[in-house]
């Protein structure tokens, strides 16, 4: 057991052993991390409608309090693409893009994820993220990378466009068509052909021409920083700026400024539901990440911890001029890749991009958006898999509704109520396939203890006795389909003196079972019909013996099903003749 | 196979061997239900804020179309209080009291909920209901007596009072109460305490007395009968209408009048969501009913063609000036003790009350509504049974939660958002549980085949494997609780080479478990440690194999743990130190 303050302080735990070794890789991995991380910062600041500062200072304040926190060892935290994306929908809802009241409510947003995920974590109530399955979350990255993807050509093309869903995109896209300006197309196409090539052919011609292995990982990261100062020194020097090409402009030079959330009850109640959409999807993202990198050390994370980890990052993020933030998987990959061995290297990461708002920012003033949209689109499209379709139609039906339905309803009605549906379909698919179990009517297999479905097995039956095999256990959902499913069978068999219910798979017997149960057992002895129950599991027994189910019981509950059957296949036929 | 006219329209299929003994039966009940229902009907009606004869229209064709289209033999369909209460609040919201507009939004309530009765019924999802758990049934019936039973005291106070949940009642009572009519307290207070002391006391009095059983029983079912005689003679005696005793007043003369539910999308829209909350909680009522009263004589109802019956009947209502009706407990149950064999006692009966709503009508005009009040009053506290708050205690917490919940929302917000919170607790609950499946770590029970829980038995184990026997089927919910599980036990035991999973209980393996269990296969690799699995059941085993989980899987898959044991116990360890 460790002491409460070492628990919610990780850093107590790890800093500690900290060793110089350490210290040099946690080093070298930042200065990759920061690298990649500036315009990336930039870009999702863009994608998220807020001014390109927000992105770094989004950067900076949260990886620290990350870093103290926080349980995994690699994971990087700052803004990403869906989150962004997710941002951009919540807070347009409830301003204008560009004014004052947009920054307070991304502000607020972030507060509200960051108590919404530190009372999670508090509570210890991180299983909630699994209401989430993988099909769905699968579906709702791929809508989201072509929402995001669509999102940014309005960049690439010059123009001015906006929607939420991808037919409002499409047809904002298709009229605003005519202004496109044809400098930044240019440019836009450019940078997106570049950071496709670098993303998949640098490196292996790197490889080819001798490189070492690691020189042509950086270099290959850093292809976003080529594209950008490429293009900024194109702006500049034949003066784009001036056909029309839009650039990052101004971007003040300081460190992240202290700022205040909005605390107004009309704005809290607008973004509250947002805010707990983007925690769950944030979290879930994150925890991903975190326990794949983990896993590759033996190590491990804490998921409830993880919770107050990002929490505090959020938090961080809005009082210090940022926007909602989690565990990023590109920046943490990389993170990883090169070396990081102590969340200390997220700490220098954040040292880097703080140099980087105060020294670096005059210099993508020339940064044509294009660019940054270009990165975004690269970055998304690989995020993109509609494979998920064609895996889940070859495993399983449901799983491939709740894809589909995912996908189509965030591309065609948004994120938020794409990721609701998704969650709500996968529960209702879920609890439509319990509700009807699979139930084996079971005989004897001649000359063993064993019982075998009678429909796929040469076994022995008894016409006065009938055994099911229920393969679910009993709840609400299914307790009727079993009332019915007995009475059925026990109307159309009329010499049918006893029915066992065999409970070897049976992991739970609800209330609403339990007086399904007590329904078939008063019903069946209206009939003059026994009720057995045969291998009841400890824990389903236990609770039986809290009701009067047992005593009541017209018949008995045997250890297994070979004593019910030598009990029961012996008793004297009414019917004989039947 | 019955074809496909005779599925669907069962009266084919009992009509044909309609015998005289059955008629002879059929008709006695159709008589003792009759003088029943003539007091309910108008008493129901008021509880709904409908005109009296809301309530005998009802009952008239409704019950005919049911007799058609039923599977039950002793079913009697007409207005209930539940739904009664229901319509009452669903309708309030839309329309004044006593305007022309709140009897065709009663009419509209009846089409919608007829209609997607029948919707359901062509497309079977008779199951839906089942999402309906027993506790929150319940309580939700619990709740709406004592709702009921406090909606009906202004009638017996003589007062106007409103209100849609227990605190606007009760507050709505008291700021009335200075209006409180002495003459009418006492009208209401001697009914009520003849109804309760014929309902407990009757009986066992006319039988000491030596009265038959048939007629002491007819007797006691007659006492609303008696009271409402009785009350409605004492008005109408010394005319105490004058004095401020609020009476039915003018009943029309007429057979169901031809009538049209409103169609304006307006009306529809806003009543749509309260019909079918209404069709659902009307069906499972009436699917209880029904089958417990089949089963006591070996026979069988249809759920979906159950639908189809209820269904027909609200439509049935909506065309004949009556309001949303199902199948009533209290009058099935004495429909079924008078005798009843088939649906046409039904038939019978709906000719009783057209004869009443022709001839008997002007007979009310001075019944005061406190009789009616007290009727009410004294058939829903019969309802009421808290007993449920100590049953589910015992048995199961999430139970009592469910219960508790339901009760407390019902009478605190109200019944439609009560029923709908009862619905969707039980549901978290459900995922609650099984999102922290019961994994035990099992061992060799020496001397036997057997494997049982290492914390509970004596038995062997082996360091270098690890067996865990996961209780629960795998789905989204647990998927990533099991991944936790292993590496947890994995990363804290560093001579284990093997890990099995032992999936007996195992019912299902949805795509989310899947890749979590490709996700441990993937991070046990990575450590050198094996994954295998044993006793995997014949469907999840043809699921599994759709995928490439079993080819990639580093290690095997064995039939019985026995096996797995054998082959992986014996491996040479690594650390045999440890």
């Amino acid at each position: 057991m460790i002491d409460p303050i070492r628990r919610y302080v990780p850093i107590l735990d790890w800093g500690r052993t900290y060793s110089k070794r350490a210290l040099s890789n946690d080093l070298i991995a930042a200065v990759i991390v920061t690298i990649m991380l500036i315009p990336q910062s930039l870009a999702y600041a863009l994608l998220a409608g807020l001014p390109p500062e927000a992105g770094i200072y989004a950067s900076i304040v949260p990886i620290m309090l990350y870093a103290i926190f926080g349980t995994s060892r690699a994971l990087a935290v700052g803004p990403v693409a869906v989150v962004s994306l997710l941002t951009a929908t919540a807070i347009g809802q409830v301003a204008e893009q560009g004014t004052a009241g947009y920054a307070v409510a991304a502000l607020t947003l972030a507060f509200l994820s960051g108590g919404f995920l530190l009372l999670m974590g508090v509570l210890r109530l991180g299983f909630l993220a699994n209401f989430l399955s993988h099909p769905v979350i699968a579906g709702f990255i791929t809508a989201s990378g072509i929402l995001i993807a669509t999102s940014q050509l309005k960049h690439i093309l010059g123009i001015s466009a906006g929607g939420h869903t991808l037919p409002e995109m499409l047809g904002s896209l298709l009229e605003h068509l005519p202004g496109i300006n044809w400098t930044t197309v240019l440019i836009g196409v450019a940078a997106t052909g570049f950071l496709f090539w670098t993303r998949k052919h640098l490196k292996p011609l790197l490889k080819r021409l001798g490189t070492p292995a690691l020189l042509a990982d950086v270099l290959t990261k850093a292809g976003p920083v080529a594209a950008v100062v490429a293009t900024t020194l194109a702006v500049w020097g034949f003066g784009l700026a001036d056909q029309g090409v839009k650039v990052v402009g101004t971007v003040p030079q300081s460190l992240p400024p202290l700022t205040l959330p909005g605390f107004s009850p009309d704005l809290l109640g607008a973004l509250l539901v947002p805010a707990i959409l983007i925690s769950i999807i944030g979290f879930v993202e994150s925890v991903s990440v975190a326990q794949t990198l983990a896993a590759k050390k033996r190590q491990r994370i804490d998921p409830d911890q993880e919770l107050i980890g990002l929490g505090a990052a959020n938090l961080g993020a809005a009082f210090t001029g940022g926007y909602p933030v989690t565990g990023g998987f590109s920046r943490s990959v990389v993170n990883y890749d090169a070396g990081a061995e102590t969340p200390a290297a997220g700490a220098f990461t954040a040292l880097g991009l703080a140099f980087a708002a105060v020294a670096l920012t005059p210099l993508v003033y020339y940064l044509p958006n294009a660019t940054l949209a270009a990165t975004i689109i690269v970055a998304v499209l690989s995020l993109v898999d509609l494979s998920i379709l064609k895996k889940t139609w070859g495993y399983s039906r449901a799983d491939f509704i709740a894809v589909a339905a995912t996908i189509l309803l965030t591309l065609g009605l948004g994120v938020e109520i794409g990721v609701a549906s998704g969650v709500g379909i996968s529960v209702l698919l879920h609890l439509y396939k319990t509700s009807r179990p699979h139930v084996a009517e079971v005989g004897l297999v001649p000359g063993t203890q064993h019982f075998r479905n009678i429909r796929r097995h040469s076994v022995e039956t008894d016409p006065s006795m009938v055994t099911l095999r229920v393969d679910e256990s009993l709840y609400f959902v299914n307790a009727r389909f079993l009332e019915d499913l007995v009475q059925k069978r026990v109307i159309d068999g009329c010499a049918i003196r006893n029915v066992v219910l065999m409970f070897s798979a049976v992991n739970e017997v609800d209330f609403s079972a339990l007086e399904s149960l007590e329904a078939i057992n008063h019903r069946l002895k209206d009939m003059g019909v026994g009720l057995h129950l045969s291998e009841v599991k400890g824990p389903v027994m236990d609770r039986l013996k809290r009701s009067h189910f047992i005593e009541d019981l017209n018949g008995c509950v045997f250890l297994s099903q070979f004593e019910a059957w030598e009990s029961l296949a012996a008793a004297p036929l009414p019917n004989a003749a039947e």
